[in-house]
């Protein structure tokens, strides 16, 4: 039996990591952590689990994380790369959901989420989560980096573009749209139902946090020097991230074959197939991401739409998947159910 | 030209009230205060208001309301009790949209509010403001108490029945739904749309405040004891309330005729044909309350549905009724526009 | 291995059936029936079952459903009771989910359905499907009337009180709330997004299906004669059923204690804790029922409060539960698992 | 007193034009006509507008439009090139809200629509009414092609930069995204709650009616050649569009001013301040055009973004605005009241 903890788990990324593991009969989660719930139980904030856990959220300075393979930060920016060096140094192995390891360059980490950086020495051996990409690193790796869940997105769809050197890195353009969810459970008056219900807007057009993740990922596939013009929306409802994305074609390509090949060894990447747009309920509390290509009338323009679930591929079950790699499971391990559609 | 002034003017009875009285010629708002939002432009917060008002919000200490006809509150309850007394004596008229002048009885105010009533010798002045039983005296009223959302519907509907003394009074049954605006614009997780969205739950079921309103005023409306079950919802939409009530026949009677007959002259309540059932988007953004009468297999319980928008005709709407009766103005100024379907 | 057959598996209760079997290992789906759809794959439908199935639909006239173990019927009213006899003598065993079998009085169904029952000689064997209350008569029935949606959850509500004989069972209210799956999958203009969306209303309250087949069944937990007045109503939201029970109390009782005491056995029936109130999405893609009680005010009108996903424990995963136990298979196999919140 | 009718007003644009025009003082509405609905009373179908009409549907072959000043087309494509010719001869002006009179070259059009054009003669005559770019040759045409819905956003956010050259009209991107109501009120599987909610997807990427009707409005604007990359998306809302358009910049400009200037005098074009991104919900219900502009990063991808209402700018409140200049009205007559919001 594996064991594993989850720093930081009143949000929506850790109850999403319990409604997968719970079910488990491989996996045990040892505790949940949440400084402002201490001693709810988590059935008693999220009834969806009622006779699944008798858990109840641990004070943060009363966990005992040492006999735990794997911890989980669920927390907001800033926590982990505080109490991950401790763990690590037990020998518990680490994924971090926050942004803490995301970025190599610690100065522009620090520019962009305003902090000072506490352990920068990990930020060399933290490996990006990225299966897809990392699959190898991440297997030997004692942290990771969980992927945000818009660069999840973007990533996987423009990577075969990108590795094949297909398009002009330098003019990339992501117009991308998530549900609330994506802006957490804290209280706050601009993701009410009463606000954002029924509208539609963007945001953090003139800079997303997101923007320097994806964009050092995008860097890592070309040898040409990437800019993007990352555009994020707030979309009417709970879960799904879909990303449309532009690129000006440099030469004639069989497109559908591609991508076809590039994921067809991908349990959790599914290329649609040619004229099949994906949507947001397709992969609705699954780890999975839908991808589509096309090209517009046949000109320079190359369209391809990524969509994920952003509490799953785009959060915990990239987690998830992480874990299963680093742990030497089946790597879809508790991850390999159908969405709930309609 | 009337002057008017809003008194906590940033929550979503503020803005209604701006949306309702900015196009209006015969009336100009002279300010709308704001602790919190001092020297915000309105439309900075509302961006429907650009173009239609270049006012800020005002300091609630920087008001000046000594030359206004008349001044809404739109505060939260235990606000509009300080602060009415002052602006009656100068003449301003008031029509106060929380609760603080609804329940004549003063022990039973404290009770379900929790405050200590500040001013309760204006208590039997005040007029409960719901035009349709009310109206003489509405007209001739210096201090207007607007009724609660559910309250409206609730009376509205059953009063035809308890009017004539046809139904039971002692089991009363208003299964009460009602979409989030009611819950107000403040930071709150749980009417964020990730929370009440694509989601039904009762609440307040054991007790809620506009119990007792509602029995008071149906207890105006017959010689019987009056006993209420409440049982509000929570609607996963912005704006509407739809109460079906519940009550047993007395005797056999011609619940069409007698609820067209009740209403005939009431511009705000629509009785729909018989077998037709009201909807809340058909009376959307407008001050109508829609109003079906049924008796299912001709049994003895007759059903009621009524639906209103719980920020006109439930708040802001109402309160305009009510401030055009106290001016001498005509009852549907500024009221009179079909709802936004779909 | 089991093998089943859906018959009319294009509408929302067919891919939810797909759904919930399509990952077990102990049961394989043989065919899937639509006439209109034949020969289109099922994942070209439902894109959510990429990966899961290489099926598609079958023609009804090339089925072999004579190797089958269990055949649901997933079809319009009308269709089961033309073809289940065949079935059973070949030694199939039937679930149906649409109302065929669900009324013992031929008559009182001829006249609610509108139609003559082809095969009346089957439905005294019939068993109706709650298994809370018939569960040995399912395990060794060859035919299961799987109850509807709503009957599901008013019945499961009121069954303490009324075995028990504690209210008056003469004057019952059901005020119940569905989602727009409830009305299937067919073009319709009444539950497009642009007319159900932020809106909500009553219907069917002068005469719905389901009230025959609810008095039915509370006519079987009680010597009283039973009266019911049913309301539903549309919510804006795909799935989930809330349904508000009232009843008057004829005597104290501790109706937390009696509805614990009812349940403490029942996987999928869940009492939650005094005061706390069900929503329905503690119970979204799951075979879960959640029950809260209460009695407002003290006064003798007991308040239930009943909600499931009506697509599951209302319909497939009622039927999987069903087939469970008919198989002598664990009653919970394949239906264990947390619902998807947020 | 100004006579209109509505031939084809049984969807939504027709139900908006009602909406829009009831209310007036100056114009009374003729007809509206359903061959479907012959004989229905209007209120009967949108009971938003009962209280405002005693209308019912005309069968088409019985309205009498010689006197009327001016008649709306709320019809699908094809019907008005084969009626307008008439009322054009007998004087009545015509304004076609679907797309037969929207594009100059036949060929064009007949690709796109499927059918031959049965009064290509008028194509010339007929003015394409985007007033903002048109005013003039509005206000004295008889024809008017009213635009269509995402083209209204589209043109009216490229136009100051196509305008001054300022950016390469050869790779221009819109990444729209529409509300339910883009798609009618037709029975439609597609767009039912059920489907459309809680999701989101493209479609028509690979070719959308609407982009040759873009490409000819942005080529006047601009020396250069346009092409454009038209993505249509569907959102989990009523109403609103939200197009965000892309562009590269030629050279450095003052975007803000740019735009500012550009539409200082237009009522229904409001430029959000610098830093602020439109909203759908600000401008539903009204004829407004809200946009916004920027940079990204200093970079040389200017991001434009412009939300309208599509049934009103988009549809039928353009069409009132385009009636009120041809009929020598206040252009803003009807149409300048806030948007609802919440």
């Amino acid at each position: 039996m594996i064991n594993v903890g989850i720093i930081g788990g009143s949000g929506y990324t850790g109850v999403e990591l319990l409604r997968l593991l719970l079910p488990r009969n491989d996996v045990h989660v040892s505790f949940i952590s949440s400084r402002a719930n201490a001693d709810t139980r988590v059935d008693a904030m999220f009834s969806s689990l009622r006779g699944f856990t008798d858990l109840s959220f641990s004070d943060p300075e009363n966990i005992v994380a040492s006999d735990c393979d794997l911890v989980f930060f669920a927390t907001p920016n800033g926590t982990a790369m505080n109490q991950a060096p401790a763990l690590l140094k037990q020998g518990v192995k680490v994924v971090d959901l926050s942004a803490d390891y995301r970025i190599k360059d610690v100065a522009v980490w620090e520019k962009w989420y305003g902090m000072t950086h506490t352990s920068p020495e990990l930020i060399d051996q933290a490996v990006y989560g990225l299966p897809e990409i990392h699959r190898a690193q991440v297997a030997s790796a004692n942290l990771v980096a969980n992927p945000g869940c818009y660069p999840t997105t973007v990533q996987l769809g423009f990577m075969p573009l990108l590795e094949n050197d297909l398009v002009d890195a330098g003019s990339l353009i992501a117009d991308a749209k998530s549900g609330v969810t994506g802006a957490g459970r804290g209280a706050n008056v601009a993701t009410l139902l009463a606000e954002a219900g029924d509208n539609f807007k963007a945001y953090g057009v003139a800079g997303h946090r997101h923007l320097p993740e994806i964009e050092q990922g995008l860097n890592q596939m070309t040898s040409q020097d990437v800019s993007l013009t990352f555009a994020p929306h707030l979309l009417p409802m709970i879960r799904g991230i879909h990303s449309t994305l532009y690129a000006r074609l440099k030469k004639p390509t069989d497109l559908q074959a591609l991508f076809e090949e590039r994921y067809k060894d991908e349990f959790f990447v599914d290329v649609l197939p040619a004229g099949v747009f994906p949507e947001t309920r397709s992969v609705r509390g699954t780890n999975m991401c839908r991808l589509s290509v096309c090209q517009p009338q046949d000109r320079d323009t190359v369209v391809v739409m990524s969509v994920e679930d952003n509490l799953v591929k785009g959060a915990a079950g990239q987690a998830v998947q992480n874990m299963n790699l680093m742990l030497g499971l089946d790597e879809t391990a508790g991850l390999a159910l159908p969405a709930m559609l309609p």
